[in-house]
């Protein structure tokens, strides 16, 4: 199967191979060398010096977390959506009791970091922002380092929405002043769904101390103490460590940097080859993704019925799209264990499937 | 390796092969056949026909989405701990700002269910009873049907921790009415750690939409949502789930009542060889568990210095103690893929560790 959704994404072989590895004691010394190696190089990855923690969940679940740990009811936070997930951010806030001022634009945009400094300006009262980096609904990345530059301009606390960015789009965490980072291990990392990862700044901590939402599962401060012993509080995601660090030896081989170009050349690659097709882009194409690629199926033709045809006929998966694009949209994921070889073979296929629909012209 | 920890406990071949599996859409035709399979097995063990679904996080994500579906702050808990495990449900619901009535017994005791019933006479404003099925830091395992029987009798919402019993050791969830089971993918269910399951009664549905904790990630709205087009609302621990298919398939073949049965007999074969060392056992054996044993170490021989040089010179991983015993009681885990053969090695290892201690002898 060519799976190409951004994420779960495919298992190179040598992670398959690790996946059989036997549990082992996760309160013993085996576990400590593999947690402590793993966050190392987790944070080589999101070039930070900062705490990193790694949680069993999905990504979903390490955006709870920061709402969870950083916010208190009634607090006063931008959300900053260009997308579903995006969206998904300020619902968790909004289900967490906290007053959110969200912040939306045109689907298949990224944020204007002018305009989230004037909302920062003209509303004191906020005192966090949510931003999402790359939107897997529409295949967008936001400019980061210019929004950090204003929301940390205001000294307001900046979360991140990593998930489908950090290990395949280069993010400068501490650089860029990034307080929290969020990703997860389907996305970039080569691994399976099931563990989520999240870096804390000082400023970080110092809100942690001070928010009052309901924490427990998700609490960073009984991280922190069970790593100090190699351990998580709960126990953790075993299989999943073993193809992450599997996953990260590969990528650290590859070179942090060249990982980085793959993910810009195959995205590249996919894009030209999806407009060769004579399909129209979803996104801006200044703020085009690295790691996933949304365009228009062709007009009168439902991305389901051809999501169908695809796996059905030519064993390739791609994803619809999402809210309101769901039937209109498709989308290729390109992050993780991919090359050019991978995205021929999905576009060769999407055309097939184009020429076979009788309607089947540009949109 | 020997690994007689109570969970993770160590997966058979079937298991760790089908670990190997390619990642799949965890919004496509595939997985909904997987979850839907797996849901109804898991149904067979848990002896439900209530709702059940599957979260992607440890047991104490379980226990932490039963606290934020179903309470709201300022309610009244009665929290019946014999152990760490059922003190973790009770900080759990106080982190969320439940008013936790707290009873505990003597360690190493079961629950008195007649004194259950007089807490819930002598406070009425009681909405929800937490109590644990197997408590694995003692050994110990509560008579749940008679503690059900009171619960209800009083018509309280019955919350039952059934982390390290479903599968392993009989629950009627329906017929002895608990309105919410949890357990873990890690323990009995001989896959990895990383997946947790939670039964919901009708009432447990009545609690759900009157309660006001907040909930996003956990929300068993959101689930069952989802699981009618076969999906779980964030990406689910794929590989997990591949697991847990296999380690269901591997339970129904042997028999639901001879899996119990095998738990019963290993466990007994446990308990004679522990106490055939000279040991002390740590649980009242009237309430003895069947899927993990707990005992005390030889006076003036600390668990740690037992459990390293187990691991060091005979490759064998028993648990240490928990709590005010962490040093000075042992606990072996028999869940899950283990016959009277794995014990026999334990114990034989045990035994001459013991033997090598000039101190060494019976507390």
């Amino acid at each position: 199967m060519n799976l190409r959704i951004p994420g779960p994404t495919p298992l190179p072989p040598s992670v398959l191979q690790v996946l059989q590895k036997q549990m082992i004691n996760h309160r013993g010394p085996e576990f400590a060398k593999l947690i402590t190696g793993v966050t190392e190089d987790l944070k080589y990855f999101f070039e930070t010096e900062n705490d990193l923690f790694i949680l069993t969940g999905s990504g979903t679940g390490a955006m709870e977390a920061a709402i969870a740990n950083f916010l208190s009811p009634g607090e006063r936070v931008l959300s900053v959506s260009i997308g579903n997930f995006g969206d998904r951010f300020a619902q968790i806030a909004s289900a967490f009791g906290a007053d959110v001022v969200k912040m939306s634009v045109t689907p298949g945009t990224a944020a204007d970091p002018d305009e989230i400094g004037r909302k920062l300006a003209a509303d004191p009262a906020i005192t966090t922002v949510l931003v999402t980096h790359n939107e897997t609904s529409t295949g967008v990345t936001n400019d980061l380092e210019s929004i950090a530059k204003v929301v940390k301009s205001y000294e307001k606390l900046l979360i991140v929405d990593g998930i489908s960015s950090v290990g395949s789009i280069e993010i400068k965490t501490d650089a860029w002043n990034c307080d929290v980072v969020l990703s997860g291990s389907q996305k970039g990392w080569m691994a399976p769904p099931g563990l989520a990862f999240a870096s804390l700044s000082p400023l970080a901590w110092e809100r942690f101390a001070a928010a009052k939402n309901p924490r427990f599962y998700w609490d960073f401060g009984k991280a922190k103490h069970y790593l100090e012993t190699g351990e998580t509080p709960w126990t953790p995601g075993m299989s999943v460590f073993y193809a992450l660090e599997e996953g990260l030896r590969m990528m650290k081989a590859e070179g942090r940097e060249n990982v980085y170009a793959r993910h810009a050349r195959v995205a590249q690659h996919c894009r030209d080859g999806v407009q060769a097709l004579g399909l129209k882009m979803y996104a801006d194409q200044n703020y085009a993704s690295n790691t996933v690629t949304a365009f228009y199926t062709p007009e009168g033709l439902s991305s389901k019925i051809m999501a169908k045809e695809l796996e059905d006929e030519y064993d390739t998966v791609v994803a619809i799209g999402q809210g309101a694009t769901t039937e209109t949209t498709m989308r290729i994921g390109h992050l993780g264990w991919v090359t050019e070889a991978e995205i021929d073979a999905a576009l060769d296929v999407i055309g097939r499937v184009i020429q076979k629909q009788p309607a089947g012209q540009a949109r």
